[in-house]
């Protein structure tokens, strides 16, 4: 049995969303259990009518709520009454936990994973790995994506490491592709840290490293994981989803200015659903926090009820497939190693 | 009279693109003049039969040409013939000269200008700022997007000044709104450098600064301008053009699958022509490099004849708002000043 703890007071849809969510990921594997947190009062009557197996579904009562205007090491240090640090707190202690899902604020959640989780053996700092939709169809992992905005070289091959394993495991990518973000292809593009970065990645036998690449090559469909600073991992991961959105809204306003204009889009209704799926982060699961003791899986504060079963089903696959062992058996390789 | 030079070769569609885009700007202004620097037999073969003010219009011979796979100081240390390196050394000699456009090699371009040309008194470092359509219908521009891989808040600090003055003065953007690229819009995001940066940018009168700002808010069109280090910069400028053609590539694409959407798009047809125009950066001239004792701006190596006419018209419109001595003035009164 495969246990996750899912957070259910984080998140604009919360926690409906969450509730529902976890329901599905029940019925989608029978080896799966669930713990929610939050006020169990609540949960109790969210769940009042709905069919789950019992037996694979567990309530531990959290009255308190962390939002996102609170200031993360305050609110960690704080407020251990709530769903998200007893969350942290139970999946720390309890053997019998591979992870956890919560889709509330992010500063909180990576300080308390980093605070009171700890790190996987060898793991120099823990990193963030959204996963995108690139448009050959393939996927493309960004690691990583803003636990760190200060990065150096040793960091850089751990997160490509860590990614790597993560596409193969979890997606079942082959030897992923993996390039490091620069502002150009030429090896001697960047800062000192890319330099010295590319120099480690050309040696590192666990990465299968493509050399440099353009952020405007994200979506091209030629590479697997992309590695990065948080700080530049956040800009692309922001500005390739916010333009994709800022697009198809201009699209749709456009549309509605002429009537043949609305005809055409009649006759095109399917695809641009498809288009407006395809782009729909929802349907890519959460941000996974690769590097911490135990598995944490940050949803979309927007994230719907799909969303939380994707994040559950991201935690649950990265357990099925022992990626922590893989990880920390991997670095303990390479000099750099710490703990 | 304002003087011009068009390094005629550089870009994929040089000499020609060149060459009739300094034409287009010789009809457009009238006390313009063009110099025209490349292969000077090439050049004149070029303007045969074609109608223009031969007294506003004047040749260099320039016989080499810097690729652009070519190291950057080496080739402007050795290539002193080529149509880039003279029309920077011109630049610097000659007086009655305002600025310059190229669409060549970026590294050349910059070294270049750096070693050669020099700064405007107090600028420690130039910095590109390329110009994006957003979705409202504003422009904004971002600065710096690739020219300083490594920045301090003081430079930070410099970009805006010298981009505010830029979109105010040859755009017409009234007090543009200015905001710090960060991880999030609370104010102590990021880094040291971004903090440091937000707290100075507070304190400057010539900025109007409106606090930090996200990656994925950038077209929405609350903002006229965007500072940030040359990194992130050129990671958040080819990320949301990168995705905005590979989208519009996809719906193209997907178009073609069915008979259907075939008719749709047909009714369409002039509402994704203008989609497709709006997202041209063709349209939007180049990136001027801001700081550098005389205006040089970069066009993209694949401008066509409108995109070098929009180059010559941003270097034009910067000399005739005096864009250098009123940087020069602002910047004299913040420390950090050097020269």
């Amino acid at each position: 049995m495969i246990k996750i703890i899912v957070d259910c007071f984080g998140g604009d849809r919360s926690p409906d969303a969450n509730v529902e969510g976890a329901l599905s990921a029940l019925r989608k594997f029978q080896d799966l259990y669930v713990i929610l947190t939050g006020d169990e009062n609540i949960l109790r009557s969210k769940l009042e009518g709905k069919v789950y197996d019992s037996e694979r579904l567990e309530i531990v009562h959290a009255p308190e709520v962390i939002s996102c205007d609170e200031q993360p090491t305050i609110a960690v240090r704080t407020k251990k009454e709530s769903s998200m640090v007893k969350s942290i707190i139970m999946l720390r202690d309890r053997d019998d936990i591979s992870g956890m899902v919560s889709c509330g604020s992010t500063g909180a959640l990576v300080t308390g994973a980093l605070v009171r989780l700890g790190r996987l053996k060898g793991v120099i700092r823990p990193a963030f790995c959204p996963i995108l939709p690139t448009m050959s169809g393939s996927i493309v992992g960004i690691c990583d994506s803003g636990a760190n905005v200060e990065v150096d070289a040793a960091m850089l091959r751990q997160f490509a490491v860590m990614a790597s394993f993560y596409l193969e495991g979890v997606y079942g990518v082959k030897s992923p592709r993996t390039a490091l973000l620069n502002v150009g292809v030429e090896a001697e593009k960047g800062d000192a840290v890319r330099k010295e970065a590319y120099a480690l990645l050309k040696d590192t036998a666990e990465v299968n490293f493509v050399g440099n690449m353009e952020s405007r090559d994200l979506l091209g469909g030629n590479y697997d994981v992309v590695v990065c600073d948080g700080f530049s991992g956040n800009v692309l991961t922001k500005a390739t989803e916010g333009t994709a959105l800022e697009l198809l809204k201009k699209l749709k306003r456009d549309i509605g200015t002429k009537l043949i204009y609305k005809l055409g889009a009649l006759l095109m209704l399917k695809m641009f659903k498809q288009e407006k799926d395809f782009m729909n982060y929802q349907n890519y699961g959460g941000s996974v926090l690769l590097g911490t003791s135990k598995v944490v899986v940050k949803g979309h504060g927007s994230s719907k009820a799909t969303a939380v079963e994707k994040c559950i089903e991201q935690a649950y696959r990265m357990e099925a497939g022992a990626l922590g062992p893989r990880i920390e058996e991997a670095l303990a390789k390479y000099e750099h190693y710490e703990n």
